[in-house]
């Protein structure tokens, strides 16, 4: 633009910018895509409590929400005598709360943990965990995918939030796992705590 | 730059913005990053057909393409008369399809699904799933990476885009599943919209 | 503003601007979020070799790393003759190290791999990795949550790093698996190249 006065050309500019910066901040149709830049500020948080009530296999079938799709492989009976069920996946359908307590009988619970954790450790513990959080109530209708290791050892441990869908469409970020409670290897209750740092809003 | 005239500090200005923008932006060696901001405008996206048949243990092994990896768990054989298969693990080699048409012989699918799916439900049917669709043709290379819940009590269903390799490389997005079809407890078909909102081009 | 002369009119779309992109780059208390746009300049390369010790189920209790969790399935059996292991599932908890050698009796590794592959390819060998990266010495702590699938035809393949925690907050990138070394069926040695291209630095 040659011809133009240089405040015509930097009103050009400063429009070619604006145009670029609403494509990258993106007005939407739909939602629009927002990314926190700094840790300590999730665009979403939440808790909820995770509990798991492991198949004894002998009398808790009526309650039960987990059970062991293999056996402890040989090389973990053999060597380690099982202390650490190396090689074990257990397959889950979890309930999630709100609080600490378990949902009463015909209660909703505020969402479902379903997928798998495997032990995966040989000298103790451990497990890696893949599964979704699945909503499905009014407040929330949409699941968060998780991967990750939980790191046994360690006071709290975080898995990745891999993705979302539904209301938590697209989203990332971590879950803060801690052991909240746990009665023998029948029950354990996870404290979670779930920071997203994307998000569609 | 106090001595300047305020349009030439704008001038300034502006050309920072501009370095910080394609900075953003990012010019590259190889490929651009492409983020979209609006969920009904995917930078890529595919229909694509995945057509699972399951080895029933008598008489497919010719054309079978999934096999389980484990039995139903007891809790499901007893509790829930195995009708949800609760902790089976499937795992398939299944080709994928733009039409609805299974390759014919020799015919080389346009891409293959590679991975499990876990049934992770006590009372009715849903499944988790993990798994890589594989592309190696002059059209597309590379992979996929998908994880989430397959919800079956929905019409459709979301899963998570978590990764992507070579063509895909970075990619994130979803992927919505139907049922498209199926015969009996041994073929299925799910239409599979793959909607990619972070493209490398 | 129509009483201000253009060129306030522009420092104010300018500041504005400034605002928005600072808003983008995002300044924080804790770590800062850092997006690389070229493939070619990962905010953050490493190289670390994964040594895998399968457990024979005979005589290497003692340094096996990993074990079947599951059989090969009957259709892998009855139609590929076991060739391939299609739906057998490994769970492993291997050492990383930044040279070629394994730990030494009583080294610490430089990381632990920890998680699953799955055999999911039925005329030859593939497999699908779930798995993370666990560090845990003074030079980093978090882990690396990698998946996709590990293409055994290719010279090279790539899997998706889906997320991270700790030092590799939010991180997301691919890893490059080369084949280094192998001894029979019992030990192999990838070569990883991790690549990461977003960090919180």
């Amino acid at each position: 633009m040659p011809g133009l006065p240089p405040s015509s050309k930097l009103i050009t500019m400063a429009i070619v910018l604006t145009v670029l910066l609403l494509g990258l901040g993106g007005a939407a149709h739909g939602r629009r895509r927002l990314v926190s830049d700094d840790e300590d500020e999730p665009c979403k948080k939440m808790t909820l409590y995770y509990h798991d009530i492991l198949y004894n296999g002998v009398n808790n079938t009526a309650n039960a929400t987990s059970a062991a799709s293999t056996k402890p492989t040989a090389l973990s009976t053999t060597h380690w005598k099982n202390g650490t069920y190396f090689g074990t996946l257990v397959t889950f359908d979890d309930p999630m709360t709100a609080g600490k307590a378990l949902p009463v009988a015909g209660e909703e619970p505020v969402a479902r943990a379903q997928g798998f954790y495997l032990y995966d450790k040989q000298e103790s513990y451990n497990s890696w965990f893949g599964f979704s959080i699945v909503f499905n109530s009014t407040a929330h209708k949409g699941t968060i995918n998780l991967l990750g290791a939980n790191l046994m050892d360690e006071k709290t441990r975080d898995l990745s939030v891999g993705g979302g869908t539904g209301d938590f469409f697209m989203t990332r970020g971590i879950c803060t796992l801690k052991l909240d409670a746990a009665e023998g290897a029948v029950y354990f209750r996870l404290k979670m705590d779930i920071k997203l740092y994307e998000c569609y809003v």
